[in-house]
């Protein structure tokens, strides 16, 4: 197998022959996705990082890697620092670096099926003032190079029934309908992976963790719609429940199919639309209006069936997770166990459902300084035991077809220190004050993220990552687009307002780098709060996930009467619905862990 | 004295005769200021509307009063509903009213000395989307019809102090002279009336409340400057404060002065420069780079000299309020007094001190309903008896050399109803928890606003206002670019990290149309805050203003044991600073106004 510094050497070597100087290679596929499949892995292949975002910029002499706060770690552990420098974003950006380390007359080449036009245009302007160019590449140079590339999944469409879905295909392509008559518009792009599945009701397994297919699609203002997709992955089941109003062509009739929107005005949504799809839309002459995918807002407001399958699967979760929580409990002491045993036994909690598609991402499996790695990822070679007098960090969840689940613990083997306590404590209060939290309608998340923050702030603490992302229905567990972060980072979602039947992640931490990581997240749902002489309509969160937080890492005596109601009320919820969903043992087991907190 | 239908009426007409079938009537003047002399008070004169900020737009047969969630109630009071339909901003907009009402073929007209670049973009695109043209007008048609407006202020400049400023002017025009260089520029263009009088170390008189003068500023990269100003505004002790660096040129030049900046690269703030003058500049064959006003963010950082001032002027402002409230105590049980005579004993008090230059704005002085109106500004006609049983809610400031002053305080007049005394409590759960709030370098005040309304909403409850805005020194009361407020309201600010020195105003309140108003506010600075162990520099509150909290109006049964120290804190710092400058018996009412709450 080559070595990273070989890939680089054949990429520059590529890119000479490309008549290029520079190439920029992201993280995401031609449908703008969080986790793409393994054709699209072309960060990992090249530089060995295994995170979940991030991007390289390449050039003659010089090499970056682009990362988040939460991969300030890992990238300096996976991708060799003798090749690449590592940039921190939003601090820097692809843009930024090049726009100090491009030469005059260099040729920066991009993939136009893997950037925003907004990126590309940003990025041009940068080169430009050194004097620069972007060039949009035919062929993606790491594809020339990268003999043993996987091929696009092949795996078949599956249907989503109503039963689950609530909604059927045809109300929701009748609700994108209206949506494009509103635009004055005749045809809606929708090319996020996820907007696709939810609106024609079909899953897929192309890519890993995220239950969706390969696909484009168009919708139209008469309510029928054109599915690209291998026709290899249809069969009559699948043929039979899209009907004849959603058409079907392949994968590859796609571009021709947006040069041929001429005279049509034709919505597409910015932030997951690829430059390469505005380019060909506009060969064509559609008169293109750029909006927000329609099916994004009705996607992350659940509805009733939704809802009632999400609380299934959390109880399902649930009883796997607090299966597993019992075993560790009982053999972490023993000083016997690792990350990689206590991610697969968690899986095997999980696979005992029976009803387990996947995991709904990577177990992140941190035992003592590896759970101070926000996203970090166990390998055979990260492989750490978990010891005694340590804590461990496991967040995990499930693709289940009634819904998907994400869930963060942190446990003590043995006896934790005072400042693990106190951490921990803090890190519990600013969970409890968000998960409290009433607010009036139109409150967007980003307004909320200080009350997860401030107990921590309160002793000159903080954490580098958001405090919430929504959750789809069997689908992303990353989705847009309410988000509860501060609105500094840069990314999208702080603004959106927060809407009954979102689903959105509760999620502060601590990390101590080189010590200990802590994280304690439910899924939480946005229900409306019937508050006694309210004088607008109030919202809250209702928690989805059911498991308990261990009571040995809680110093009781920092929490308030309100905050102690708060950790009774949940694990005496808890103790009342997974209990019955457990052994006798585990139910004894379970009511030790849940019972009131010692005042 | 003509009615405000025979104005509108004129308006019209005169609008015919200048070939226009609309105009729109802001309420700013050249420097876009909040608070303007009275030749620019079009607004109030036009319609009646006496809040600090509002527009009107008049159609031939329609015309609208626009203003924000403030002014919902005191609107409806001032002008008549016959004549304007009233609009919420940021829900409505003019732009957005006019892109409904106007006809095809309208010839809407504004002053470009009246509106930003932006608002005349935005607006122009409206109108086009309904076949009708924004015009510029020549001469204001408001100004052609008002016989008896007022002419601009001829008031003298004043020299402010380096003993009070802290730093020369000169020092200062090196900064801009160093920024300018940053930004490639040449020339910076200063149109907001505080920022010239921060830079050049100048007060003025002719602005009611804001010590600031009527002039235009160009600062260039040699750190020389030009000041177009009425002359006769300058004495030979001002000529030699502004030395030979400083360049006067008579207010009129300006327009010339800009059109001859051709060939140079010119900044100049899209927030504060209206569309006049990037026409002139354009017109002129400058190059323009859209920038933040360069004295903006060192005006907000006060320097060690301005916030020992601050100090003093909230102390000196402090003993007056006490004695204030002192008196207020002793005759508001015996029903006599009313509004005005409140706001004019409050000013005597503050007279008393000898330093008070001006208000620093219209003493809101709320007794019962009145209070429940956010600006409200008493009259002889809405004069109102301060009656036993309710709620007195007064809002007012003074402008000192050394400091400008903003504070609200909130007072039972006999018995409170438990209703009030819950709501109350609940604003000062808020008030206390931004004012402990400790917060990383770095945080903007958007993200703390929720601190301030999480107590609030917990029981269905809300305000609409921001919850905090910066403060000059001896400038503006309210001053940009920091504010703590929601990001949704369209107000700029609320993104601006918060940093060391700033002053900001932390005034969380509740409002009961017909019955009541709560508010507690007071000033407090930015500090640097020492947090043992702290992972990052962190920042927190001091407050600046020193005056009882109505104990009356407390249930301290709603406190928590820290929120209850944070009120015995404070009150034992108004008495050991306060009381020194109080007589004995001020003294005696201050202690048992300032002890400990009872447990």
């Amino acid at each position: 197998m080559s070595t990273y510094a070989d890939r680089l050497a054949a990429l520059r070597a590529q890119l000479q022959n490309d008549a290029l100087t520079g190439f920029v290679v992201p993280l995401t596929d031609e449908h703008m996705s969080e986790y793409v499949g393994g054709y699209a892995q072309r960060l990992a292949w090249l530089t060995g990082f295994e995170g979940s975002a991030g991007s390289a910029a390449v050039l003659a002499s010089r090499a970056a890697m682009f990362t988040d706060g939460r991969y300030t770690l890992q990238v300096r552990e996976q991708v060799p620092g003798d090749l690449y420098d590592f940039e921190q974003v939003p601090a820097s950006s692809v843009g930024e670096w090049l726009g100090v380390h491009a030469g005059e007359g260099d040729r920066i080449g991009y993939d136009a099926w893997l950037h925003t036009a907004a990126w590309v245009a940003a990025t041009e302007r940068r080169l430009a003032e050194r004097g620069a160019t972007l060039v949009a590449v035919e062929r993606n140079p790491v594809d020339s190079i990268w003999s043993d590339r996987p091929g696009r999944s092949v795996a078949r469409l599956e249907v989503h029934p109503d039963e689950l879905a609530g909604v059927s295909s045809a109300d929701k392509r009748a609700g994108i309908a209206a949506w494009l008559k509103q635009q004055r518009a005749d045809v809606a792009v929708v090319s996020a992976l996820d907007s696709i599945a939810w609106a024609l009701n079909i899953r897929g397994k192309d890519v890993t963790h995220t239950p969706v297919a390969l696909a484009f699609a168009l919708f139209h203002a008469d309510g029928t719609a054109e599915l690209f997709v291998d026709p290899a992955k249809l069969d009559g089941e699948m043929r039979a429940h899209l009907g004849s109003d959603v058409r079907i062509h392949d994968r590859e009739a796609f571009v021709t199919a947006l040069e041929q929107l001429g005279g049509q005005t034709v919505t597409a949504d910015p932030a997951t639309a690829v430059a390469a799809i505005f380019e060909a839309l506009r060969r064509g002459g559609a008169k293109i209006v750029e909006a927000r995918d329609p099916c994004a807002l009705p996607k992350a407001v659940k509805n009733a069936v939704e809802i009632a399958g999400s609380r299934a699967a959390h109880l399902r979760d649930g009883a796997a997770l607090t299966r597993f929580l019992h075993w560790f409990a009982d053999e972490a002491p023993k000083g016997q166990l690792d990350e990689l045993g206590a991610a697969a036994k968690l899986r095997q909690f999980r696979d005992q459902t029976n009803q387990l598609e996947d995991l709904s991402f990577d177990t992140i499996s941190g035992a003592g300084p590896n759970g101070a790695i926000v996203h970090y990822r166990v390998s055979e070679a990260t492989n750490r035991r978990i010891e005694p007098g340590s804590l461990f960090l496991i967040d995990s969840g499930g693709q289940y077809r009634d819904g998907t689940t994400d869930v963060t613990r942190t446990l003590a083997v043995g006896t934790p220190t005072p400042e693990m306590r106190d951490r921990f404590t803090r890190v519990l209060k600013g969970h409890i004050a968000l998960s409290s939290a009433i607010f009036p309608q139109g409150t967007r998340g980003a307004q909320l993220d200080v009350l997860a923050r401030a107990p921590l702030w309160q002793a000159g603490l903080d954490y580098a990552h958001g405090t919430g992302h929504g959750v789809g229905s069997y689908l992303a567990v990353h989705e847009g687009p309410q988000r509860i972060a501060t609105m500094a980072g840069g990314q999208p979602g702080g603004d959106e307002p927060l809407a009954a039947g979102m689903i959105v992640s509760n999620e502060p931490g601590y990390y101590k780098t080189g010590e200990y990581g802590i994280r304690i997240e439910n899924l939480v749902l946005v229900v409306p709060r019937d508050v006694p002489g309210a004088e607008k309509p109030m919202l809250g969160f209702e928690p989805l996930t059911l498991a308990p937080i261990d009571r040995n890492l809680i110093d009781a005596s920092m929490l308030s009467a309100g905050e102690r109601a708060w950790v009774d009320a949940y694990h005496a919820r808890v103790a009342a619905e997974v209990g019955p969903l457990l052994d006798e043992a585990g139910r004894d087991w379970l009511a030790t862990r849940t019972a009131p907190l010692d005042r």
